[in-house]
């Protein structure tokens, strides 16, 4: 096993052999494996957005069994997807790529200032299934937050004891935040925090901006002068807030945009320090060949290839 | 055992053998048994609009034994109810016909914009009465959706390790939702989505109309010049949001309605590749030998006997 | 046994021999045993409407062995009631008489528009106790419904698995409804309808008006001409609701009234098809010789002994 | 045994031998051990009131052990209290005096109109702290007495199959309720009859006054001319309100207040048949030495003593 | 064993010897070891503050390590902090110093007036991280109390049966008190014993101020002249409704504050009688060469080695 998977697992000592397999096949897998960085390929936006939004572009991505054929052929460390996408995979790709169970979903159906997703997966359901870890979002600033805490709260203990790793997508959102308070700085290292505390493996959250949304922070920003000027600064910070990268932190891509502007930002989290990104409409919304170049790229840009 | 049955259950390699058991037993039951296409006689109406107005049309229908005789006569794939018409005649008809328990309904003496059924039924008590699935609504766009999303989840999970089919009705309806919206294309496409997402074998949806209703997803059908013109279009996307196919779809025939209107919806649904149709009302108010007669037509239809 | 008896037993083909057995006991039980009707003294009065408004017209039945000795005496089926009231006799009458444990309440020191009763009692209790059956009030038409058939649905699941029968009071109440909808023929119609749904064995309801609640409902009364003019027709039409006769149901008493009325009710009850009457405050507050005359000539008009 | 006491056994005999051995060891303790009356000290306002409230008139009272000691020396028949202080001093005390756990609490530094108290112990907890018996506090007339109904309904369940006796103060309360109605005799007899049909073995209730709250109770009050001018007529009334004397019931003494009244409530419930006095505030914020000689009266009085 | 441990230990006679050994632990541990003192270091302010607010003074603080390293060389008798803190370095620093793993936690990105933390651990996962005890915060005065009461119910219990201990941070909050109220002596000394009724073994609260909120409350301390002048005598009020003395009680330090000022505090609370401080900011936001030099002052002043 290479040094540095040796090293980050080493972080993780307080959980069993079984997890700390599976933290390990997360970072050995595909074409970063053993570099400590991961690209992940997650696709619950049938479930988020609808099916017409999320494969219309390119519907190849209907069938629930290309996205595993793309996460393997980019060379992705993982698959993330909710029960029926993994359902419909499973057994046909039975151990050829990592497997995480995104266990709570919202669609946009309905909506409302304080979102709380529903659960839609167990620790048992990822294990029948073969996955190698469960995913779970939490949405730190609603008022339903403390439901949520409590459900991952029983997941983590869970998974932990029968060998899985946990992913928590942490996305601050709620009356109490301002739009743009939702990316600031504080909120998301805060979030990345949060995700820590409550026992997760593996943090994503969005690339953070240099707002401040909280007075209470603003004023120690600005006395212990903390640099969030620029994007690694702020990944950099991120991750500090994440035990002192001491936690696996990675960042999700955010709405489909031009491509330069995505590398710019995979730059900017791996100069800053970042594990990584979960890369999901930049990826499969492409016709496949076209996406497994992009994210071949992304990769080599992790991989210290490309500058 | 014919080759699309064979083809149908490669789609569901993820369930136990018991489980594939019994979608095998839904396809291969009645006429249509190994067409690949299916016919279901549901009777919940009697808990969702009372006795009278359901089987008052025809007084046969007050008695459960009834819509077994009738299911039975006319070669259905199998006969769902809730847990009372089962219990009535689940001992006498004992390998009959494969039913469908239905664990969760309404009835029409309260209501509300949000509506949330209430669970009237068990995965062990389907066991018990010797059924081959179990069936559950869920309304996608009630604010109530998590608590059914939630129920759905636990029951899918015992079902399947139980061995057991699950038939999801996916109906969208609730406050955040026009009327017209609730047959929407955008919006039946979503909820077929969402049922496969949480791990239905089965979906039921309604035929949906032209109406796209969510701003966003209006951008996609038109930028993507999603054909969604004629009903057999709508369908065909509906399946396609079904995972690509891969999972069963099927349509309710809705409110009671002229025989003709009923064929020309059929024919749709057969060449949109929709798997095949439930249809109660229009088959137990019709005196029997009429009801026989229009469900033999219907699924003559199915099997390409009839254009 | 009795070939009606063992007719009425054959509807609940679906149940085990424990349940069967505890029907069977039912329908043997005193002077009415092998008739295939009932008589059954409830006495839950003290807890619904208070011991003084229950029991100070007729002191001794302040004492709870006062109902099991009238009950006796007076040759009921069975007797219902609360735990407490149960409790304080099961001993001393093990075995004398069919008891029918009332699992949920409600007293009258707080309202409001949309009634649920407190579970007060388990199906342990009923076996501990020696109770043949559990009783359960359900309220349709009270927004809490749902909570309602949700325990019903948990303690008909457990009653049948150990063996007990299952009695339900469907009483439609809540703010969807008049005060004359509660008795209208459509409701107390679908109410038995539910009932039978949630899987009761027996069934009561209130005798029916005439008067029609609901619109779409009063539709199909007026085009199928369902005759609903006289009581005995009302019954006639609730006993069709309830499974086309397949399942037992009987009529409450309702407040204490003249003696002459409520044998016309019952004459009505029985030439409609009725299986039988729940009579309490008409019993028990009267004093025992004459409660057990009266309850004598009820049991008369049903065994056809009366005109 | 005497045979008051055999007697007062025979009520519960639907109970196991262990949960009639603690009824037993309730009325067999200290002065009035043998007679069928029991004085009983409960000290529960350290919780309820505060700490300063209840013991800086004694100070003595701080140490939990101070109660155990006051109710021996004063010959209680128990002595009654929450988790906190029942524990610090049950292993010191084992086996000397019969010890009822508190399960239910609530504090003064929230409100409400509608109480509802915090569950604070368990029956597995009285089991492991060698107590006789389990206190619940219920609150008829609050919106929030389902809640408490099935908690206690949950309690008693497994207090009688574990062997110990159940007491229940029945203290009604609520939006529904003035003022003056928490002790208004019919409300009173009600709040008995509620906990006895709830299974209490031992029901606590406080001093009722003529006043009659509700307009349904007057008439039927009136109309029976129950006579309720004195308090022993009162007392009389709930006695036979629970369940006609066969349940053991006893009353509270509310506020410190002047001694000759509390002798003169004490021999209006003896008078009236009540079964006897737990009694708090006005014995523990007495010096030891005079509270002792205080109990001493009361108990004089319940034995018939003094007149 | 230091005589002063095992009285304390003699006022915990109904605990097993699991828990007795693990209060054990936490007083013998440290420089402060055997005295009968505690001086705890808690970090949970990343969870509950965000991680920039309280790491970024002191930036080694955001790597978990540097509190167990904290701890352990200024000789505290135990670290407490939430799971993922606690996580981070069980394994590397397991047997080297007591362990509380803190079961809920709020966090600052929503608020409201009547606070309830989510839970975030468990006994179980205490017990998986070798912990000796577990932390659990109360909010007395907030409308969700009862929650708070409830859970921590049942992890009193289940931590008592394996053997662990219980600290309850008892914090007054909620929209029933005045900001003032929140450290008024009357309410805490009141959230002290409400802690000690609840079970708890150690009790944490804020040193109060000389302001009594309630007027039932404010005629008590008036009538019965309860010294409340000085803080010292303030502690000694709050031990002694902290059952006489016979529960350990512990003091928060606060927000950070002047060091003169907390030596003060210390003073007084060692000379009324209080166990100890629990001091997070002010510890772990210097650096900690002066950490440690400040938590050795404060520990002097509890031996009594300076005035």
């Amino acid at each position: 096993m290479q040094d540095r998977v040796r090293e980050i697992l080493s972080w993780y000592a307080s959980d069993n052999p079984g997890t700390r397999s599976n933290i390990a096949r997360l970072l050995n897998h595909g074409r970063l494996g053993g570099t400590g960085r991961l690209v992940i390929l997650p696709v619950d936006q049938g479930f988020e957005h609808g099916p017409a939004r999320s494969f219309a572009p390119n519907p190849a991505g209907y069938d629930p069994r290309y996205h595993f054929d793309l996460a393997l052929a980019a060379g992705c460390n993982a698959y993330a997807a909710p029960l029926g996408f993994i359902e419909a995979g499973a057994a046909d790709f039975a151990g050829e790529i990592p497997l995480i169970l995104k266990l709570n979903n919202s669609d946009s159906l309905t909506g409302g200032s304080d979102p709380c997703p529903a659960i839609t997966g167990s620790v048992a359901e990822a294990l029948r299934l073969g996955c190698s870890a469960v995913g779970f979002t939490i949405y730190p600033a609603s008022a339903a937050r403390n439901t949520m805490y409590q459900e991952i709260k029983e997941i983590t203990e869970e998974a932990k004891r029968k060998g899985l790793a946990v992913v928590v997508w942490s996305y601050p959102r709620g009356s109490g935040l301002s739009k743009e308070g939702e990316t600031a700085i504080d909120v998301v290292a805060y979030a990345a925090q949060i995700a820590c505390q409550l026992g997760a493996h593996i943090v994503k959250v969005k690339p953070p901006t240099a707002h401040i949304e909280q007075a209470a922070a603003k004023k120690v920003y600005e006395k212990e002068r903390i640099p969030v000027g620029t994007l690694a600064e702020r990944v950099r910070h991120v991750v500090q807030s994440a035990f002192d990268g001491r936690r696996i932190v990675i960042f999700s891509g955010g709405e489909a945009k031009e491509t330069g502007a995505i590398f710019d930002e995979v730059r900017a989290i791996r100069d800053g320090g970042g594990f990584g990104s979960i890369i999901g409409r930049n990826s499969f919304q492409r016709p496949k060949r076209e996406a497994v170049e992009f994210l071949g790229q992304v990769m080599d840009i992790y991989a210290g290839k490309t500058k």
